[in-house]
């Protein structure tokens, strides 16, 4: 995308400058180093030496893209509170990044995934053992903390928000190498995998911030697509990418039976449910050939998965950018919009 | 025990009867089925179909001796705020008990334990998914019900307690196998595998309920010798009852690598380290016979071990009973030393 459709009309409507955004993205840079700074002071353990200890350990080390501690800062940002309470943002921040790693290393133990992030996955390396209580340490680092800042709020809603990732994560097992998944199901599947931690980062960055209820629920509401979008994305990298760019196994969800997005819109082809059903038969009875999987991998192209998923993703990027033009115009809904174009398929 | 040694001199000072204990005893009863229903309520789920909520309801239908819970009725009797803030000493208690349960789900994933409280464990019926999501729904639960009664302190205790609880397990499993574990070892592992809980239900009841500041350390330090003694009679019942009797297959530990208090006295005696060194580090290559089992557990009858346990278990009784008697005397103090003959050998 050309650099100069960053200078939106918003912009020059609202006086704000490239080097606005740019410094803001840039602060926002300098931002997340407090964040993983207090990620380290909020876990930090005496564990050395002990298989969870260097679970904790690589945890740190192989950091993500910070997109979640990225959407707290950005939402905390619309609120009156921004400059002066900024050290809560960064904890809670650091909370939000927190959770997820706890999810990532417990959904490894159910997933027995071999990578994660391109590595090799904590329970493959450390034991599922060390996976178990790496988690659960994680978890009560976290708790702990909103207990002492006296976060109940940000409590109630954090312990909601994992409540429902596990929920997300059960939905997904039970639908496992079943045929018969519908599109709602995968969508309600990963509004807990997914979506519910991308809202409560800008819920809770909002709300911490002292934002107006309003703001609240608009940002909360942004959330929810982006991560629904995010995840949307990510299944269908699956079809579009090869192994290296995406530093996982392909088509390792379907072998595993889970049936995402393109999958399940190929399904509703007349023409590309004749191919894919038996390999699904198939699926759930053995490991299945690589030939299956390049014929499966041809028809959801072939048939419209890809697209049908494409559409899915774009719609989702329109309620986003219609969410951010209800809001006040500022340097953050212009990343907010940088972000949402990384995403754009 | 004959059942006038009920009536000790204590009770008698003060002007307390056998009746007055018993009612007592008896109000615990019903005050223990009001714990349960604010079990269900606090982990009430629309998880059913799922193997998730089939693991939630197992866990309620299989209740166990309850004695975390009655720690903290107990503790929390002896505050001013007893009477009147009876509801939310309920709600503790059942929040100590789910605690409880999480851990054993938890643990029974890493221990692949078959047998939990003579029925199958969570993971060997439901699998391992089921195990992980139910554990940390509890949690969840539990954290969201502190946030929403902003019970902070509770919520700061109870997170270090089930860290500690994870500090326990992870000694543990680095202890497994191992030759030179120390006596140390055993009990830095047990501190957090049972006993912070059993302080933890201790210390909280009675802070929540108002007592002084020397009260609470009073409990909290009874909690923790009981923990300990219970604990290591749970070890001890490995070598003197049978498999039936205390419904898990007896000398799993042992076979486990996992080397308990009686075991680790008998290393301490030249002529059984002569007997047990062996067979240890035969068993930490391969499953070793039950003949090398039967030889173990003579060894450790024989060269000391189980007495060793014994004197261990009356020492810590003791310390219990004096901590007791510098407790202003009342019903509870009667039960607790009531709980305590019932515990000891």
């Amino acid at each position: 995308m050309p650099e100069q459709s960053i200078v939106s009309a918003d912009m020059r409507e609202n006086n704000i400058s490239i080097s606005d955004v740019r410094d803001f993205e840039s602060l926002l840079g300098s931002d997340l180093e407090q964040v993983k700074k207090e990620m380290q002071l909020i876990a930090s353990h005496s564990l050395n030496g002990t298989q969870v200890g260097a679970v904790l350990d690589d945890a740190f080390s192989t950091a993500g893209k910070m997109i979640r501690p990225r959407l707290v800062l950005l939402s905390g940002s619309f609120g009156p509170f921004y400059e002066v309470k900024k050290d809560k943002l960064f904890k809670l921040a650091a909370m939000i990044e927190l959770t997820h790693l706890a999810s990532l290393i417990h959904d490894d133990i159910v997933d027995d995934a071999p990578f994660r992030r391109g590595e090799r996955s904590v329970q493959s390396k450390y034991g599922k053992d060390a996976a178990v209580y790496a988690g659960d340490f994680i978890i009560c680092r976290i708790n702990y903390t909103l207990a002492r800042e006296n976060m109940n709020e940000a409590a109630a809603v954090l312990s909601q928000t994992i409540e429902h990732m596990c929920e997300g994560e059960i939905g997904q097992a039970m639908c496992r190498y079943r045929e018969d998944v519908s599109t709602d199901d995968y969508l309600w599947n990963i509004q807990g995998k997914t979506t519910a931690l991308f809202k409560a980062a800008c819920q809770l960055g909002a709300s911490e911030m002292g934002c107006s209820k309003e703001t609240v629920s608009k940002l909360s509401a942004f959330g929810e697509c982006l991560g629904t979008m995010f995840q949307l994305r990510d299944d269908l990298l699956d079809f579009t990418s090869d192994e290296a760019q995406i530093g996982k196994e392909t088509h390792k969800d379907f072998r595993d039976g889970i049936y995402t997005m393109p999958v399940l819109m190929t399904l509703k082809d007349p023409e590309g449910r004749k191919v894919l059903l038996p390999i699904i038969q198939e699926n759930s009875k053995h490991r299945i050939s690589d030939s299956d999987i390049a014929r499966m991998e041809e028809a959801v192209v072939r048939y419209g998965g890809t697209d049908a998923t494409v559409r899915e993703i774009r719609r989702m990027s329109q309620r986003c950018l219609s969410i951010l033009g209800s809001l006040d115009y500022c340097a953050a809904v212009q990343v907010f919009r940088n972000i949402l174009k990384l995403l754009y398929i």
